[in-house]
């Protein structure tokens, strides 16, 4: 049961001029269902990418990464699910070029102007076969308002298709920024979600797409958690096909560039939170947010602690405010020189820890009230310096197990 | 359920002169149960310990630290179950020292001379006036053949209680080592498990017991995991009386030190495996072997990313050989310059992956085989070097989450 997340409706997602989509049937995995997606982008579209810091990361993420340093103008996508191409060798690599070589021979294109995607099970060969034959289906099918039908096209374990979709005036143009993506578990990206596809129509100078798309990612994709499994197939791409008219951006600092930015996070931080509100077995919605820290990623480690902490997850999901195993992973999170004595822990607005130890004034009945919620925010204080970090994530249920023991089966 | 771990039996586990176990209960957190164990132990004799690396580590954890520092001679151990003592401030020290006025006042001891433990619930005040008012009941129990009784009251979530015990020669003499220990969740030493307690009538010259309990530890606690959630608490103390009439051992590098210390590390991996055979929610016991590394540590930190994983875990949990999941966990394990093309991957004698990717020869009939199995070894490979790490983990199954979804309800 997702929490607090609704199906997106086709009329809310605006399509994003130069970018089209086309979703078709392979039977990779299993038959009849929408599992091979390509979208083409203008020529002249700026297309950058991040992508998982596994060492295992699969095939397509290490052909993505090369295809995208060649910088030969990247002009289409192509997307399967059903099988991870991970862990595959050198035979896995053969494959996911292959995949690029038959779509790039139907669009005139050579095959580094494609960039492989795959996500489903890992260890398995993928059929490169069948997923040729699909392509032409898909390329019939390529049309800008597509979006809906291509987020759930690249949904696995998700119960629900994720998209967002925003209009920004950008000097009297309208700007598009469009986006989706998917992942339910082994999430714990870093670089970037199971797969996130984000465009938009703004205009860029040149190279300045790579910045943007790291920049987003570190605000979205890089701040939630459901299991703390990084996936090998982790990959986040933003293309902006200039297409809007606006006077190129050349900064993000202020000015347009600034608000292109704010909206571009603004898209992937829900996309990103859908995977949250979507996690496997997931029935609560924890933002941790840690002030008080030295610097962001001690705050960020900390958050982690307690976001990965399958004890916290269980007391979330049993809302139960059994709330000393949060104080447990602040205090293993990996900060050697932490004072204990300092620590304050605060759930929404009620005040549970102050300095180290229970509140006086805390009520269990408050807690309860709080552990109840559908969405909760966890803050802590570490009272030794002035940066924060928020992360977001799910509870652990008896969902979560079944989902995962039942995977492949 | 535990795997293949029975309850101990009392006739085989042997006294060990100079050591005195007393039990009562003291209504801790509910009434009519064993929850205070008292320990003596003969005056001259050796006791160290290591505890928790959380920086939450409980009150008690702190003052055993600072009396042992003081090194005024440990005459007592006092345990209590049902309240951790941890995230409880001030107050919280305030109240464990008071435990330790309270025995010291009936043995007629500094109350520096006794050691606190606490372990159960985090964040609630101990109870203070009920442990003194039950330490009488205990001293009337004193004896030397209570093991089997004190591992039982030490329990928490635990099903079964944990002991081990052997009789080693040295010079002649025969000299006993016998522990007990408790845990099964919030389990992933650092530094020790939850509780543990090993006592021997070795003699050893003055200062030897720390790097003993320091290597046991080593070689045992600090080699499992159930959660990775590193406990408030975690306290491993050994105790030498020295009454056996050996020798004194002066080092643990060759002749009786090492049979001692090969004895000492036999009881406490007995004692940690325990531990993982009784892990919440625990179906099989997974050890967890990785080879090739260039530093022990580099192969420990890969082995915990795996028995940390909750998607190998539950894959271990549904007997599915979605050994993927593995792969996955070893490429995210942090190595930065791990090459995903030299790994190797063995599921007990079934070759599963070579250089990165799926054996042609491995057949899914064969991982299913060894998945059924209640013991099972993963062994990686990672060919780059000459150093070797296990772990030991369990699975994730349902019970885990309704064990720590109902633990205070």
């Amino acid at each position: 049961m997702p929490v607090n997340l609704q199906a997106p409706n086709p009329a809310d997602l605006f399509p994003v001029p130069g970018v089209k989509l086309g979703i078709a049937m392979a039977g990779v995995r299993k038959a009849n269902r929408r599992d091979l997606t390509v979208i083409t982008v203008s020529e002249g579209s700026q297309v950058a990418g991040v992508f998982t810091t596994n060492r295992f990361c699969a095939a397509p993420v290490q052909l993505c990464q090369k295809h995208l340093a060649a910088n030969v103008g990247t002009r289409a996508l192509v997307i399967n699910t059903g099988n991870a191409n991970a862990g595959t060798g050198e035979d896995g690599l053969v494959r996911a070029f292959s995949t690029c070589v038959a779509l790039g021979r139907h669009l005139e294109l050579a095959p580094e102007q494609v960039l492989p995607f795959s996500t489903g099970v890992i260890m398995e060969p993928l059929p490169h076969d069948r997923i040729a034959a699909g392509l032409p289906a898909a390329l019939d099918d390529l049309k800008e308002g597509n979006w809906a039908v291509a987020a759930e096209a690249i949904m696995t374990t998700d119960t629900l298709p994720k998209a967002a979709s925003k209009r920004i005036t950008l000097g009297g143009k309208t700007v598009t920024i469009t986006g989706i993506s998917k992942g339910a578990g082994m999430i714990r990206p870093n670089m970037a979600t199971m797969l996130g596809f984000l465009a938009t129509d703004a205009a860029l100078a040149p190279g300045l797409v790579q910045s943007l798309v790291t920049d987003a990612a570190n605000r979205s994709f890089n701040r939630i958690t459901i299991d703390g499994d990084t996936s090998t197939n982790d990959s986040f791409v933003i293309v902006a096909t200039g297409q809007a008219g606006n006077t190129p951006i050349t900064s993000f600092d202020s000015g347009d560039g600034a608000v292109l930015k704010a909206a571009v996070i603004d898209v992937a931080e829900k996309l990103a939170q859908a995977i949250v509100r979507d996690g496997e077995g997931a029935t609560k919605f924890i933002a941790v947010q840690v002030d008080g820290g030295r610097t962001e990623d001690e705050c960020r480690q900390v958050a982690y602690a307690i976001a990965h902490s399958p004890l916290v997850k269980t007391a979330f999901f049993a809302s139960d405010p059994n709330l000393g195993r949060i104080l447990a992973a602040v205090g293993y999170a990996g900060i050697t020189d932490l004072d204990q004595t300092k620590i304050d822990l605060h759930l929404d607005d009620v005040s549970v820890a102050v300095d180290g130890g229970r509140n006086p004034a805390y009520r269990e009945e408050d807690g309860a009230r709080v552990m109840k919620q559908a969405e909760i925010t966890v803050r802590v204080n570490l009272k030794r310096g002035g940066a924060s970090s928020t992360v977001w994530t799910c509870d652990l249920s008896y969902e979560y197990v079944k989902i995962n023991a039942d995977y492949r089966s």
